[in-house]
C-alpha cells in the first residue's frame, strides 16, 4: 500500500460542496427534471449507453483511483466497474422493453360492476430528482455511476450523487466523466451531479426539489438519513440499505455430506472482499456433533487485507472487540493480528442456546473479515433462531433436497429475507431481473423494493392516472396506437405487441 | 334526522379494546399470516367471495345502522355497499389472473454480460398482518370491509381494523358479519379483527407484530401516524391517504363553449356527498371574463345536508371561517346558514393573482360542501397555479381538444397529481385496473402507491428471491410447471400461459 500513499498525496480531494454551489445544483436538476420526463425510453436507453461507453474507455484510469482509495484489489474492480457498465446497458434494454411504464387501459365500461366506468389509464411516472447516498464499499457498483443512478436515470429523473469520503477523487473523476457522456448523447443540463461533505448531503435530503433518495451503508447512517427524510414538510421516499447478518444454516444431513467443501466455500465467502459485503455470510450455524467448528478452526485463511478506509477499520475492530468479548464467545481462529491494520481473519464460536438467549447481542452485524460460527445440538433450534432473527438481505440453507426441515426453515427464511439460497453463498449479488437486493428493516428502510436487478427501476417511479384524455395529450405509452409497442394491460388483461415480450 | 336518534340510544357503542384482548388480537393475526401466507391465490378468491356475498346479505340491516351514524342517503350507502362487495369480488380475479405475483425467473446463464448468473427466481408474498385506519366518510368502501382490507386479505396478509369513531356500531356489526363469512369459508382463526379506541390503534401501530398499516383522513391525523410509523425501532410502510384539494382549471376556450354546463357540474361535484369526498374539486379556476363566477353566484343548489359526524361539522365550520374570513376572499354564496349545523352549500371567490400570494392560506382543504371560485386574468397564471400547488389526488382540465395551454397545463398538473381527469369531474372514484388514488405528499404519505383499484394490492406485497432451490421447496408460482398458469416474467420475457392474461 505505500507505493499508493504519494501519489494520494499529489491529488487533491474534492472540498465540501457549498451551499450556493448546492442551490445551483438543485435548481438545475428541478429543471433537467421537466425535461427529462418528457424523453422517450429509447431516447433514455441511448444516453445510458454513451455513460456505460464512456466509463469502459476510462476504465484504467478510473481503476488506478480506486485502488488507491480504497485497497480493494485490481481484480476486484475491473470486476466491479464490468458489472456497473452492464447495469447501465442493461437499464436500456429495460427501457426498450417497456414493461416497466406498467401501462394500463381500462375503456369506458358502462355495465361495470359497480356502475358506469369512465374511461382510465395509467403509467408510470418519474418522481424527480432523486438523491443517492453511494457505499462504501462498491466504489463504482454503488456508487457515482451505480445501480441507484442508473435506474433513477432510466426512470426518468434527475440524479445528485452525494460521494462517500472514502472514494472522493473516484467519485469526481467518474461524475466528469459521466458528464462528459451526458453532455456527448444530448442530455439536458443538470441531470447529473455529485456533491461531497455530510452537510451538503443532509441538505439536499431535506431541500423540496429532492423528491427521493437512496442509500447503502450502516443502519446507525442509515437510520439517521431516513428519519430526516420523513421528517420534512413533504416526507419523501427514502430507500436505503442498511445491515444484514446473512444466517446461513447448515442441517444435519448436509454436514454429513458436505462438511468439508462447506469450510473451504465459507472460508471463501466470509473472507471475500476483506468481509466487506452486505451480504457476507456472518453466521454459520452448523450440527455441534459435526467436524465442521473443528475444521474451520485449522482451515487455511487468505492473509491480511486492508480494509476500505479507517473509519472502517475502527468501526470494525471495535465490532470485533463487543462480539468477542462476550463471556459466551470463544475464538476459533484469532490471531494477534486480528485487530490490528491490516486485520486478519477471524471466527469466533457459540451455541445456538446462547444466541437464542442473547439476540441482538449475538447477531449484531462486524463488518470486516470476521464471522461467528454457532454450534446447535437439535435442528429445532434453526427453526427458533429463524423465527428470531431480524430482516435480513440474504439467509442461505445448505441441506439434502429430502431434508425434514427444508420447507419449514425455507418458509420461515423467507418471512424475514430478500433473497433465499439453497446450496450456494450469498456474497455474489448478480443483477437480473429476478434479482432481490432488499428485506425487511434493518436490511432496508423499505421493504417493498429492491436495489439491485431490474426491478430497483420502480423506486424512482409513480403512478399517474389520465381520466378521459384526448390522445395527443396522453403519455405516448397511453395513446391508442401504442406508438412505443410495449406490453399493456388493457381492460385488465396483458397484451403484448410484436410478442416483442 | 330526529327520528334516527333514538335508535341511537338504544344501541351500544363497543367500548375500546382493551390491552389484553389487543394483545390476543395481534397474536392471533401474527398466527393467521403463517397460514394466510400459505393459501393459493385461488383460496383466497374464494374466501374474498364468500365475505362479498355475506355482506350482500345483509346489505339492509348494515345500510340501516350506517344511515343512522353516518346521515349519509340510503342511495348513496347502498351504492358504496355495492362498491365495496364489487371490489372484493374484483380483487378475486385479481388473484385467479396471477399477475400480480410478479413471478419472475432468470435461469443460469454462463454467459450472461457481468459474469456467469446463477439460478434466480422472485415472487411477491405477504407482508404480514395489516393495520388499517378506516375512513369518517365512507362507512363501507374505506372502512371495516373496504379496500384497504380487500387488498390486504388477498395480498395474503391478515387484517386488523381500527374503527373509526364516527361509525363504531356499523363497524362491529360488519366486522360481526366478515368473521362469520371468514369462518364460513374456512379461513385460520384471527385472520380478521376490529378493534375500537384511540388508544389501541396507537398501540397496534407500534406493535412489532404489525408489518403495514394504511390510512384514510385528515393532514394532521395521517401525518401523526406517519410520524408514529416511522418512530418504531423496525419501521413499516404506512400508507396514508390525506388530503387533497384537487384544483379544477377551466380554459378560456372552454369557458366560452360551455360555461352552463360548467356551472351545474360544478354544483354537483363540489356538493355531492356534502362536500365529503376526498377527491371533492375545491378549487375552481376561471377566467374573470367569463360569466361563470356569475352564474355561480346564483345559481341552484342542494339544501343543506347534515355532516358526517360532529367533529367533522365543527372542523368544516372552523375551516370555513378562516378561508371566508380571508381578507382577499369574498362570497359569493354564503347563507346565514353556511356555519349551521347542517350547513347549506358555500362558494367563496377570490383571484388567481391572490392564490399566487398566498398559496398556503388559500389553497387549503375544507372538508364539507364549500369552494373557492378563482378568477384569472391571464391563461398563463394557470401554469403558475401548477407549478406550485402541493401534491394531490385529482387534478382536472375542462379545455378544448386544440387549447394551446392544454399540453404544458396537463404535463404540469401530471407532476403534482395521482389522477388528471379532462372535462369530467373528480368526485367519481371507479375500482378499476388503471385506476390511481394517490399523489405526492400531502395527499398521500406514499406516492408510489394507490390505495384504489387492483394495484392497490401492491402495497401488502415484498419480494422474496430465491437462489438455486429444488422445485418442491419453491412457492408454487415459480415451479417450472407453472402450476397456477400465470404470466410470469422468463429471461426477462413476459410468458402468458394458455394465452390467459
Amino acid at each position: 500500500m505505500t507505493i499508493e500513499e504519494p501519489m494520494t498525496l499529489t491529488s487533491t480531494t474534492p472540498a465540501p460542496t457549498s451551499t450556493d454551489k448546492l442551490n445551483s445544483i438543485l435548481a438545475q436538476a428541478a429543471d433537467a427534471a421537466v425535461i427529462w420526463a418528457e424523453t422517450t425510453p429509447q431516447e433514455r436507453a441511448a444516453v445510458l449507453l454513451s455513460v456505460a461507453d464512456h466509463l469502459d474507455s476510462a476504465a484504467d484510469e478510473l481503476i488506478e483511483v480506486a485502488r488507491e482509495e480504497t485497497h480493494l484489489s485490481e481484480a476486484r474492480l475491473k470486476g466491479e466497474l464490468k458489472r456497473t457498465t452492464f447495469q447501465l446497458r442493461l437499464f436500456g434494454e429495460v427501457l426498450d422493453e417497456g414493461s416497466y411504464l406498467d401501462a394500463r387501459i381500462d375503456h369506458a365500461d358502462p355495465a361495470w360492476g359497480m356502475g358506469p366506468r369512465p374511461e382510465i389509464r395509467r403509467t408510470l411516472e418519474p418522481l424527480g430528482p432523486v438523491l443517492v447516498f453511494s457505499a462504501s464499499n462498491f466504489p463504482f457498483a454503488f456508487s457515482v455511476a451505480g445501480g441507484d443512478t442508473a435506474s433513477a436515470l432510466a426512470a426518468g429523473c434527475p440524479v445528485i450523487v452525494k460521494a462517500h469520503s472514502g472514494h472522493p477523487r473516484l467519485s469526481e473523476r467518474t461524475g466528469d466523466i459521466m458528464a462528459a457522456a451526458l453532455a456527448h448523447a444530448g442530455a439536458p443540463a443538470g441531470l447529473f451531479d455529485v456533491i461531497f461533505g455530510t452537510q451538503a448531503g443532509r441538505d439536499a435530503l431535506l431541500d423540496p426539489r429532492v423528491k427521493a433518495s437512496s442509500f447503502t451503508g450502516s443502519i446507525p447512517g442509515g437510520r439517521a438519513l431516513f428519519d430526516l427524510a420523513n421528517s420534512r414538510p413533504d416526507p419523501i421516499p427514502f430507500y436505503g440499505e442498511l445491515g444484514s447478518v446473512n444466517p446461513t444454516f447448515v442441517t444435519r444431513a448436509a454436514a454429513q455430506k458436505r462438511s468439508g467443501q462447506i469450510v473451504t466455500d465459507f472460508v471463501n465467502s466470509y473472507t471475500l472482499g476483506a468481509g466487506q459485503f452486505c451480504t457476507k455470510p456472518g453466521i454459520l450455524f452448523v450440527p455441534a456433533e459435526s467436524d465442521i467448528a473443528g475444521s474451520l478452526a485449522t482451515a487455511s485463511h487468505p492473509a491480511a487485507a486492508m480494509l476500505l478506509n479507517e473509519r472502517i477499520q475502527s468501526g470494525y475492530v471495535e465490532a470485533l472487540q463487543t462480539l468477542s468479548g462476550h463471556q459466551e464467545v470463544e475464538p476459533l481462529v484469532l490471531e494477534p493480528a486480528a485487530y490490528e491494520n491490516p486485520p486478519t481473519p477471524t471466527l469466533l464460536h457459540t451455541t445456538a442456546a446462547h444466541v437464542l438467549a442473547e439476540p441482538e447481542k449475538l447477531l449484531a452485524e462486524c463488518f470486516g473479515p470476521a464471522a461467528l460460527v454457532v454450534t446447535y445440538e437439535d435442528e429445532s433450534e434453526l427453526l427458533q433462531i429463524a423465527r428470531i432473527i431480524d430482516g435480513q438481505l440474504t439467509s442461505t440453507v445448505h441441506g439434502e433436497d429430502d431434508d425434514d426441515i427444508a420447507p419449514q426453515l425455507v418458509r420461515s427464511l423467507a418471512r424475514k429475507s430478500g433473497r433465499i439460497l439453497w446450496n450456494q453463498w450469498p456474497t455474489g449479488v448478480s443483477v437480473t431481473h429476478a434479482q432481490q437486493h432488499g428485506g425487511p428493516y434493518p436490511a432496508t428502510t423499505s421493504v417493498t423494493s429492491t436495489s439491485v436487478g431490474t426491478a430497483s427501476i420502480f423506486r424512482f417511479l409513480r403512478p399517474v392516472a389520465y381520466q378521459g384524455l384526448p390522445q395527443h395529450l396522453l403519455p405516448g405509452q397511453l395513446q391508442d396506437t401504442n406508438p412505443l409497442r410495449i406490453p399493456r394491460r388493457v381492460d385488465g388483461r396483458l397484451q403484448n405487441p410484436d410478442n416483442k415480450v
